[in-house]
């Protein structure tokens, strides 16, 4: 019996807004959209092919509960600094700066997309990089 | 400037239970642990190689909450059904038992894990299959 992790999915309060940032600021795009009853999705994926599900529930107002469930999303790049600054850019919120992290040779920042959830970015670095 | 998704990361209740029903129940492997001061990670991925993480915050006590940020984590598999008994004989919570969906031409099914969560279990059948 086969089994693999695929997408998943978060709600978010505002569809467009949240589709603007994933797809600009961070680098996404879009692969597609469904429509159910009461709820509108995008899916979105980067380089490597992994997507993401961004759902907004019509019944639902108000700002996301985060709750403590789901920590933080990993987001991989080439250029820890120039996505980081194109994210605050874009209104996001900063958590803290790129700093290198000697331990693993990444280059990692944190910042919260607009409704709130968690984003590493993580730039990993050639073995013979400083 | 190249982004990808890359992992994502809950927070589990019971780091030992979450592996225990992630690998014997869902068949994810174990990829890798990582320590650090005050959290247990356990890293996991299935055939795909895409990849969940699962945190321990020591200081954290009681069940998670949820709120209503992450909605649904999708789990691919040749065998719905076969997969859903195995997540239910494991102490998974039943949500819906496999169904086809002639839309899309996949069985699913809906289960939530130790702490919760919220599978969609995905079997997608091929063209010619009814």
């Amino acid at each position: 019996m086969r089994s693999s992790l695929d997408q998943y999915c978060i709600n978010v309060s505002d569809l467009a807004r949240s589709e603007r940032f994933y797809t600009e600021a961070l680098g996404l795009s879009v692969t597609h959209r469904i429509e159910i009853p009461g709820v509108s999705e995008v899916v979105l994926a980067g380089a490597s092919g992994n997507r993401i599900q961004l759902a907004r529930h019509h019944e639902q107002s108000g700002p996301i509960e985060h709750g403590n469930a789901l920590w933080k999303l990993y987001l991989d790049t080439d250029d820890c600094e120039g996505l980081y600054a194109r994210a605050i850019a874009a209104g996001a919120e900063a958590v803290s700066g790129p700093q290198h992290l000697a331990q693993w040779n990444v280059s990692v920042a944190f910042i919260r997309d607009p409704d709130g959830y968690l984003f590493e970015i993580v730039q990993m670095h050639a073995a013979q990089a400083s």
